[in-house]
């Protein structure tokens, strides 16, 4: 990092913006690296879902800078998993927990090359505290790495193979009958599931219909490209930006009409020849 | 652009910060200008609100440095309507939608002197999603106006005149009888309403008094110069620091007291003589 | 500030996010300091809770970077209340406003050395409005002092003996009964109150046992160094990442469990002996 003019820190968390713990990371990463420029990629990631926060990460890694890429979403703060720092095949850092949530973005991004175990204290805020490593290890970390600190200096080298994995919620296509999950719900009430229009073959395309099957009713709903090729107030099955399957209203609130959460199960079941 | 030692980017948008949304397309910004500073205006436009993010946008000019300021409130979003980049008397550059949302704030800047119609694919993030042209039309587009680069390279030039304005709620004064809506509700509760003291000559006069109406009742308020100059508890009306009519509690909430959300009608009756 | 080649200016407020009060705010300051890089350390006060920004604020302090640190939580706004700037025994700079916000950050770093009344219209922004001296006083004054102004240049020096104190909730032992209220729940449902493990002495013990009392009902916890050293959903009583004492739920949510939000009382009664 030390040939980059500046220096760029993405940060992504579950900490919300209403405490103060977003702040105080920057904090702790400017007093590391005063030219730093930090992107708050989002701290709204549901509070413990690391898979979530895996998936978000990965698939911003296109549209961020090469920097260091800070993620928290740390269930097991305070027990043994290990505080990691990772380097990728294409030169980004990352630095986070290792319980899933950095693995996949890193493997999008050239692979990863090189893996450390968090343990100098030399780059830790001492003492450490039981519950605030965003603040303590990781934010000291990820300033020093955008110092231009060597990734061997903050621990142990460690096997990428041994890192751990976060299971993702996966789908059931079955002839026409498609069963996912709810994976998010966004500002807008637009539901995301957890299936892509790429892995479905000829069974999704746009201009065809299909019903949505929630716990509690069903719904006819349009195949297009975008919900702007439906009228307002109508149900729409599209690609999303990243890439995924999702639902929405047209000027409306999918996930209130279908009364749908993250997590929930839902099963589109797609017209025969559309 | 070019001379400016740290360009500005402001950002305005109904993207809200619980998703990554921002934080992709301010990576974007930065990966074409890595020297950018970007403020994040609001990111709480209510969605689809047009004509709050208008006002908002044209309200806030006077104190942003000048610089490019990005705004998308897009309802539109995969519809033919138009990607915009204006230019404005005092040197500003403006980047969104040609819905309404840039013309107020560009005309407040000394007048629209240039506009364009954003069509070169150079400057977009190719393939462009049908349903995110905020990373991949406005941010890359902002950002690298932000870079330096002509205004006229984004795409075709348009004649101002043709642009999209969007329609503003107004108010209907007859003697002492205001008619107006609710625009917004602040975090503190405060309401501010369709009109300005500056519309309305002597019948509003700090010191005089009033009935506020609503669909289910009526209140008395005090007209004052803040909500300091009443009793703890008191319903006041006063000129915000918008310019904007605005009925508060001092040390409370007036939108739970009045029971109203934005769109609501209000009729303040102004005592005569006030 | 002026050797400084990065100038920091962190910002507190409970002004929220879905406005633009903060994002003008971050323009004033950049109009006068296009150099500046704003920390926003949290603008999730609650409203007027003049005693929660002044804790977290001066909790912040040691992980910030020397700088000029704005804090805006006025319900005092038009009324006669100073508008201040101080300096402290570190070379930090404050500005906000003199009702007891400020004072604990500035002791906790060195002591305040200097006390300034901001009373120099060359450095506000005119007209002055009555509600929102964040955008017309305190913003340029952080800028000016960012820029390198000489706090003399604000106004005129007041003794620091004549600043206001806020009154801090506080706590009552009696025995191994803890009276305290809740002093703030965080996004993951943690609830801090008002006493911390430093003034129990040997009554709080990790290992021990407690009850806490709510108005409503009576739950056993665990007295643990940390959430992570009890079973997933039980309660625990511990020293949280401020230093105070928190109870937390195993990957819960420990406000919703115990019905409880600030201000609350609650009443841990600690097992003798433990």
């Amino acid at each position: 990092m030390t040939a980059v003019a500046t220096p760029v820190v993405s940060f992504l968390s579950d900490f919300g913006l209403s405490d103060q713990y977003v702040g105080i990371c920057e904090g702790v990463i400017l007093r590391r690296c005063p030219e730093a420029r930090v992107i708050h990629l989002t701290h709204g990631i549901d509070p413990a879902s690391v898979a979530l926060g895996a998936r978000v990460l990965a698939g911003a890694m296109p549209f961020l800078p090469v920097g260091v890429h800070m993620a928290v979403v740390d269930p097991g703060v305070g027990s043994e998993r290990r505080a990691l720092a990772l380097r990728s095949g294409d030169g980004r850092l990352f630095v986070g927990p290792d319980n899933g949530l950095l693995v996949p973005a890193a493997e999008a991004s050239g692979g990863i090359t090189e893996a450390v175990h968090i343990t100098n204290p030399a780059h830790m805020l001492e003492p450490v505290s039981r519950t605030f490593h965003g603040r303590d290890i990781f934010a000291p970390a990820a300033g020093s790495l955008a110092a231009g600190l060597a990734l061997a200096e903050l621990g142990d080298a460690v096997d990428p193979g041994s890192l751990t994995r976060a299971s993702t919620p996966g789908y059931d296509l079955d002839g026409t009958a498609l069963r996912v999950s709810v994976q998010h719900v966004d500002r807008f009430g637009n539901v995301q599931v957890s299936a892509a229009p790429g892995d479905l073959g000829a069974t999704f395309s746009p201009g065809g219909r299909a019903e949505v099957i929630t716990r509690d009713d069903r719904y006819y709903v349009q195949c297009a490209a975008t919900f702007a090729d439906v009228d307002r107030g109508e149900l729409v099955l599209y690609e999303d930006s990243d890439g995924s399957l999702s639902i929405a209203v047209n000027r409306g609130n999918a996930a209130e009409l279908l009364d749908v959460v993250p997590g929930d199960p839902i099963t589109v079941e797609f017209a025969p020849g559309a």
